[in-house]
């Protein structure tokens, strides 16, 4: 039988808008004080005052200060949701309940099921995909953390931002699904939804890529995928959603050991890789190839307005190794450092002093963390034809921070976002910033507040000149490629 | 005329070591209040209580609470060290007051020398060169940083670390020379000499390989070089440094722009990259690709008793999105992650809980975040014959953080050494770490003091799988390439 059409169906089945807002959610196995992912569901959906919490556990009264009833049906409000983390043994029974209840969606973290390769355990995965659409609700995993949800309060992770942004993010790993916004948020990444789905027993990557393509809160789609079930529908839907909004695709089990481990992880037997890229080429959406070029494409896809079609850059900073080694990074990952004309040259060195000055690109003078200097250097590549982007770099070393002494790095900061947006637009090219961060708690105790401002400001952050122009060679590879009406994407 | 053989010397040469153990530094051009790098030293020796500190500057009386003498022949106690921060033209004179002081040094900062590509300016570093040959003394740059000798109190930057360690550091670029022990300092590297020679008018690399593979107190040696004056002595220098010790060398300039940036920075003309690669492959030297790399490769070298000679790693860590990712980027980068057989395959069934597990290698359960269950895995992982490194990988997110409330992170940290440094006595396997930092200031507070407890212990830590990959993929290769009797390096 094929497992994606049971004979019919009894109830209307809830859409994704009703499951990514519901009025109340069920933990099912919640118990208190043992640090369980059930445990972390209550205590983080009170963190962010979701209003209707209920705790499910015949074996106690109270979870977290929270009433704790025996089964789902002694619930006295509305359930839309549940949360199950109870051994696999036990979940038929409680999917009757769910019928009972009428609720819309289940989220299933319990693993141990087809990902274990055990017969039983697929019929199970069977059984419960039939009782689901009998019951008129839907299934998130199993094998998952669910469901993050900003705007409707709904949350499984600690410390998570109910900020909403215009990123969703579809992973087949938990862990992935719960690392991204927390990894991105300094960088100023936000999301509307994010859908870790594991087994993908009923919803899955297709009909999540088919959502968001249309979801209007949503300008940004990123995925983690291990394997697809149905590659002509994956590709459709992919193929769909390039159209409508830049898809970021991190595709995990690359390697053959990769590969043993998605298949242990989430029972996904991947096609071979070449396949699944040239499936992405087609389709137009970018690939990454790790959660950290995850965030830095993301930030440029967020943070740059003007999508740059073309490689080269003009590097502004002080220090002549880290110039070099700047120059290095831009042109061994693809990108192109021009040189400029002795006209440019000549001008520069009119305005910069010449000791300790490099007067080409790179621009390396010692007054370059002066705001002043940096303004005055990025209208002068401002019009450099061969220059597309403006890049500030600097490192968050002792030295700069003693140069900083002279106007203290928040007045710094202040300026340098003064003059950097005025040089977006005057230049009309995008200002992207490569900021080192420091490896001492002094210096973090600097860098952080200097990169909130500097990402509050509407500017994109990198790490490492390296991550920078990885992600900018991927961004501007596949902004190239498309029609001439999305080159410049706008906001 | 050649500049590196002056007709004559009429003192006795000093020698480096009794340079790195100066007596008394002047420091020439110090003002208060400017924010100078000559007030910058000043500032930095007299934190670090270096004994006897003389700013010279005819315009001030006292600078940051210290005498100030107008002349350097001025000053009442002995002079070893000079660092000399005047314009260009100043620097005659100043030179003459050296040879009457009879110091054994001048290090100048100053930069606007030879690496203007002025004619006039290239004059003046010969006069300047043959002055310190007739006067006995030596020069160190110009257009560099200069000394950090930590036994010696000798600084040139802020919050140096005064804890000598075995790292050798000769970089052409004053930036680099600062940051590297800056951004290394968390993950326990220490120096020994970190010297930044600039425009190498008369101290050069060659000299500093030949001094540093016979120095004692160094067991491993760092290079940044942006271009050589004399190939041939410079190959024959690291040949023999090579053989001593391991030698790690990052070469700025690689590319069209990089070398357009290093001429402009140091007047290196590098010869083609080829060249210098096939040279530092001639030698066995460790060639890495920027500063980080250097940071993750000396951190090999240095924390890892027994460097393997073979490629298999074990990947231990709880979580399998994180788990398929460390796998990619092993083997990606040129590790290999060896499946198990099915007898190891079933003691790992035995072992941990089946829900949420990967039973292969990468090994992934979920209480792989409690030490007892990381020691039971890295025994068994230890028996694999295929299997020649222990690799534990964490993300600091908000969900490890969750788990760790069970015993709390200091003591998870403390346990979790212990049974890392059993698994290595008993298998007789490194242990490496690859320890992904938060990016939110709560997470920062609970990471920096992990860390540091982890590199305490001596165990080396990566922040990231595909940079510890890098690092390895270099040390292995260079292992495998040298003498049987160097194959397992001891401390």
């Amino acid at each position: 039988m094929d497992r994606r059409n049971p004979p019919e169906e009894h109830r209307i089945k809830p859409t994704l808008d009703e499951i990514f807002s519901p009025r109340g959610v069920a933990v099912v196995g919640a118990s208190p004080h043992n640090l369980s992912f059930a445990e972390l569901v209550v205590h983080s959906l009170k963190e962010t005052k979701f209003p209707a919490v209920f705790p499910v556990n015949p074996k106690h009264k109270e979870v977290l200060g929270l009433p704790c009833y025996p089964t789902l049906t002694d619930i006295p409000g509305v359930v839309d949701h549940v949360v199950v983390s109870i051994p696999a043994e036990a979940v038929l029974k409680l999917l009757d309940d769910c019928v009972a209840k009428r609720v819309k969606s289940v989220h299933f973290f319990t693993a141990g099921f087809g990902e274990t390769g055990e017969a039983e355990k697929e019929e199970l995965e069977r059984t419960m995909l039939l009782k689901a659409k009998a019951g008129g609700f839907r299934i998130i995993g199993p094998n998952c953390v669910g469901l993050y949800v900003p705007k409707s309060r709904l949350v499984n992770s600690l410390n998570s931002s109910l900020e909403p942004g215009p990123i969703a993010f579809i992973s087949q790993s938990g862990g992935h699904a719960q690392n991204l916004p927390d990894y991105s948020r300094a960088r100023g990444l936000r999301f509307s939804k994010v859908v870790s789905y594991g087994n993908a027993l009923d919803v899955n990557e297709s009909e999540l890529l088919d959502y968001f393509s249309r979801d209007p809160e949503t300008e940004i789609i990123a995925a983690y995928i291990e394997g697809v079930k149905d590659g002509g529908r994956f590709l459709k839907a992919m193929t769909e959603a390039a159209v409508q909004k830049p898809v970021v695709i991190y595709k995990g089990g690359r390697t053959e050991a990769g590969r043993r481990a998605t298949y242990g992880h989430t029972a996904s037997l991947t096609s071979s890789v070449a396949v699944f890229d040239a499936l992405c080429r087609q389709a137009r959406v970018i690939q990454v190839d790790d959660l950290d070029e995850m965030i830095d494409v993301l930030t440029a896809l967020r943070f740059i307005r003007l999508l740059p079609r073309d490689i080269g850059v003009a590097l502004i900073g002080a220090g002549g190794g880290p110039s070099v080694l700047a120059s290095d990074e831009m042109e061994k990952e693809g990108l192109r450092v021009p040189g400029l004309s002795p006209a440019i040259q000549a001008e520069l060195k009119q305005r910069f002093p010449v000791a300790g000055s490099i007067f080409t690109n790179p621009l390396d003078t010692p007054n370059l963390i002066v705001p002043e200097a940096i303004s005055i250097a990025m209208q002068v590549f401002g019009r450099v034809p061969e220059v597309a982007m403006l890049i500030y770099h600097l490192g968050f070393h002792p030295i700069s921070r003693w140069g900083w002494g002279r106007l203290s790095l928040e007045r710094f900061v202040s300026s340098a976002i003064g003059v950097m947006k005025e040089a977006q637009r005057k230049t009309e090219k995008p200002v992207l910033l490569a900021l080192r961060p420091p490896q001492d708690p002094e210096g973090m105790v600097e860098f952080l507040p200097a990169q909130q401002a500097f990402v509050k400001a509407g500017l994109p952050v990198f790490y490492s000149m390296r991550q920078l122009a990885r992600a900018m060679v991927r961004v501007i590879t596949w902004n190239k490629s498309g029609p001439d009406s999305r080159g410049q994407r706008k906001k």
